[in-house]
Order: C-alpha cells, then structure tokens, then sequence
C-alpha cells in the first residue's frame, strides 16, 4: 500500500511537492487542500481532488502525511500546530530565530494528536543543518561558514520591487569566489557581511524613472543592500521574462577544524548545491521525510521532530538491507 | 560523568582515537588493549593504562564504549563480534562486499551480550555512503559518482613496494578534474575506471635496479595499475621521507539529478573532503559515533547499527534544545 500524501497549499512548493511524488512509487496523491476556491485550482495530476481547506478534517483516515506548502511568516506557525493535531505533517518552516518556539507549539499539539510532526524541513534549514552537525560532531575545533548562492532570493527582489520607480526585479545573492577559496585553503578567515556575498539586481524601469535615482536608493538601503557590494542592471521587461523567470538557488556549507595531539593536521569538510529550481528541490525534500514520518508514526512515535532526530535510512525507500548492500 | 573509551589496537587509528578523545570533554580514555607485549607500547594520554587485549574481559563495567582499531581484512570479522558480546563497540570495517555477512555476524553476538554496535564508521563507508543515501532518497531519478583523493592508498603503496628492484614507495590517487567538471556540468557522463582516475607513483629503488623494467612492471600490473594511467617518479630515500611521509586522503561524492513534472530541472549535490590524516579524520568520525552507541546503549538498545542507522543527533555532545537553536 503506498504513502498516501495530502499537500496544503497550491504555490510554487506545493506544486513541487506534487512533481516529487509522481517520482517516488511508494506514494500517491490524496488530495490537494487551498485557500482559494478549489474550482479555481488546476493541478497536474489527473483524478486527484482539489479541496478546500475548511474540509480537511474530512479527510482524517485518508491521508498518511500532510505536507504543509504554506509561508513561514503568516502560515506555518499558526497551520503546522493546528494540522499536526489531525495529521502527520512536514512543513519547511524557516525562520531560523522562531524555531524553538515554533517546535514547542507543534509539539504540543502533535503529541496532543499522537501524530508525528517534522518541521524546518529542506535544504537550510534542512540538509545544511545536517552538515553543519555531522561537521562539528566530527571536528569539535573548527570554524563553520555558509554561503548562499547564486540564487534568487525572494525577499530582495521583493525589497527591489517597491523602490518607487520600479516596476519589476529579481535578486540574485553571490558568494564571492575568493572568501570561498580563503576557506578552502583552511585560513579560517573571519568574513565580513561584505566579504561574503555580492548582490546583483535586474530592475525593469517604469516609465520616466530616474535609473540612477533608483540605483542609489537600492544600493543604500538598510538591512537589504547597504552592507553588500551591489550592483544593478536596468533591462527591458522581455529580457527580464526571458533571462530571469527561474528560481534557482543553491550554496556551500563548510567545517575547516583540526586534530592530532597538538592539532597538527587539518581537515575540510564541504557540502553544496547548485540548483535549478529552489522549490522543486525543497519538495523532494519534504516527501523524503515525508515516508520518515509515515514509518515513525507506524512505530507509535509522537511528537515533534527535526532532521536532526530522523536516522537517514528512514528517508528511503529502500529496505535496510538493499541499503546496507548498494550505499554503504 | 563522561563516556569511558577503550582503544583496541595502537597503530594510526588508534593514536587518531586518543587524540580525538582529547578533543571531546564529555569523554575519557580509559585504557588501550594491544596484542603487543603492553611494556613496549607507549601512548600520549598520561596515566592511562595500557593492557593486553587477553585480560579485556577485566574492564567489562569500566569501559562504555569500545572502538576497535584493528584492519577489516583480518581482525575486525574476528574482533568485532568477539567483542560486541561484553561491549558497546565501534568498527571502521571497510571491505563493502562483505559488509552484510559482518553485519549479520556483530549483530547476532551485539543481542546476545546486550550490547549496541555500530559497524563501517569512518569516511567510506561512513560519511560518503550517508551523502549517497541522502542524496538518493532526494533526487530519486539521478546518476551517482564517488571520486576518491587526492590521497594515499595503502593497498596500492604495498603493491608497488612488492615490485622486484623497489626499496620503498607511496602511491597517490587523483581524482581526474575534467571527469568532476563534466558531473557538475549535469551531463551524467559515464566514466570508465581510467577516466575517473590517475595514479602517481614515488618510487625508492634499490641500489642497481632498473628503472625503466620497475616502471613497465608497476604499469602494467593487473588490478592495481593496469586500467588507469599511472606516472612513476624515482625520487631519493630521503625525499620520500621530506615530502611523502604523511597520510593525507579525501575525495567527493556527487549526485545530479532531475525534478519537475517532465523533469525539467536539474540539480547537483556534491560533498567532498580534503584530509591531511586519513587515520586521524576517520578516528574523529569514529569518536562521534561512539558517543551515539553510548547514549543508544542507555535506552537499552541493542544489536549491530550503521551510519544509516543513528539519528545525527546522537553524533553531538550539545543538546536537542541547543541544536535546534544554534546549528538548525
């Protein structure tokens, strides 16, 4: 019988959740759950329904794990406690400063439920939290860096966009190559801000802006630019459309330490990925430990969990065996 | 109270796990076991006994977690059952075909004796095969790669040792750059053994040898040379002992794969390690693990574990609360 599989929330990361399903055969789609009317929501998958959200307790007995496809600002924080009574559910929550608080309520309410909740799933955090673990667990002297990019971040382009003048923009966060390369090199450099990451921005002009206006108040804004080297490219909407409608994203998690009796010989440990499509990828992790949920729930677990409490066998869908003998 | 450590085994390995042990708080040395007369072997960590491996059975209920130190070729199918009877136990055995067979052996004689153990720890098998499982259970439709080095093997530095007219020699393996570049590229090549990597050769010859017959000999030796492109160096005693005398090793393992409903993204996951000591990178992993094996033997686990197997978690000497709020 396979995992079957509801998705709360019809955006770019549902819909990712959707495309990482039909790639794992121990799954299914059950249902599909949104805010906006149902009827007004297509999705790939034929004969599976679309639902509205207020009916999901309908749908208690004919669904193994919720994914929860929401923002992390306004919606998982009131819908991952809310679910995890009803439901086994992931959500990719990622506010990283709210997630002990976050973790408290959804455990409540998953251990209330007697349903597994595992929450702050895919790549940071998610697998960059592991490496980072794995990293210091093996090398307790050392320095930990994290850079992000080249990708598209949201949050700046959105920052971008409401610079008046502006009438479209994407974002794209840079680590810079010789920061990584002085890391590489085992210096344990200390990074500045600046030192770390450039930011590279694509505006599409309104009409009769002043683009050196609009340059200098992105480039000076606080928080979002001020700290980086920014620069900026005023292109034409088609070339905006054309070049830039992808969301890729990736990065590089490193651990450089030391050990020998005098700390003598040194060691680097390095982790990236480079990647496509941000939420495509962020799916394939969320139905991964989706099927950890599903069997830690078949165990009698309850409660709430990260990644750092999941043995990784759990993840596939291959026996211990077959793990043992291809993998190890 | 800290986790009490025993060593089997004062060659490389064992050294790296003393001088590991020194670098966690929460653990201590306890005593070193060797087949050596125990008078001869001095070790670093002041006060702490070294004994004879017959008397083991005296340090039952001083000893948490035992690592062995032994070589996967002849001690560890022995040692570690042996010893999964009275101990907690950590090996790094390493012959992946054999692993299932070594698996069934520890676990069958870890139940009986009550005991946690946890075999093929290290860097591979260890820290590769849970980025080849991670990586697989997220990119499910993908193509695997390993490269192993820049490093020494030993095998390998045996056999050319072997060659008729060789006083001594080191052998390093080099991954091929341009097969890297062409995985990350996303073309999923496939790579022939002599593509994936070269072999380089330090040579010591006896006096009066000759070197053109040692070279053709060592390249075109079946197994060890015969399939890659292998370049031989002569080089003075003294050189090698300058310039060749440590045991750096690492490599990469990689994963592309394609997510999407036509699978029209692509995504690459690399890690890689670069090592100055292999013996003293892998009694770090080691160590890590032995703390897992301590706390799963206090929720009275027991039976025979892999990397696989053990939540990351367990890996850290910090706890759940303060790893969700600094490393998540």
């Amino acid at each position: 019988m396979s995992i079957r599989i509801g998705i709360i929330g019809y955006g770019n990361l549902g819909k990712g959740v959707e495309c990482a399903i039909k790639q794992n055969p121990d799954m299914e789609l059950a249902a599909v759950f949104t805010r906006r009317d149902p009827k007004g929501v297509n999705i790939l998958t034929e004969g599976v329904p679309v639902c509205a959200v207020a009916d999901v307790a309908e749908w208690k007995d004919k669904i193994d794990v919720m994914i929860l496809c929401g923002g992390s600002a306004f919606d998982l924080p009131e819908q991952t406690p809310e679910f995890a009574r009803m439901f086994n559910v992931i959500d990719s929550f990622d506010t990283h400063a709210r997630i002990p608080e976050h973790f408290a309520n959804v455990d409540a309410a998953a251990k209330e439920g007697g349903k597994v909740a595992i929450i702050s799933v895919g790549w940071d955090p998610g697998l960059f939290s592991l490496n980072r673990l794995y990293a210091n667990a093996i090398l307790p002297d050392g320095s930990d860096y994290t850079f992000w990019g080249r990708g598209v971040s949201q949050g700046h382009s959105d920052a971008v966009r409401r610079v008046d003048g502006v009438k479209d923009a994407k974002q794209y966060t840079i680590p810079v190559e010789s920061a990584l390369e002085a890391v590489r090199s085992g210096k344990n450099p200390e990074l500045s801000t600046r030192e770390k990451h450039t930011r590279e921005c694509f505006v599409v002009l309104e009409e009769g802006a002043d683009a050196a206006k609009v340059e200098e108040e992105i480039k000076t804004m606080p928080n979002y630019f001020a700290d980086y080297d920014t620069t900026v490219h005023f292109i034409s909407e088609e070339e905006l459309k054309k070049n830039h409608s992808g969301i890729p994203h990736g990065g590089f998690v490193l651990r450089s330490g030391r050990t020998g009796w005098e700390g003598e010989n040194s060691h680097l440990i390095e982790y990236s990925l480079k990647l496509d499509s941000n939420p495509e990828f962020t799916s394939s992790v969320l139905v991964a430990y989706a099927r950890a949920a599903y069997r830690l729930s078949g165990e009698e677990q309850s409660g709430c969990r990260t990644v750092f409490d999941i043995a990784p066998a759990y993840l596939s869908a291959k026996s211990p065996e077959e793990l043992r003998r291809t993998m190890l």
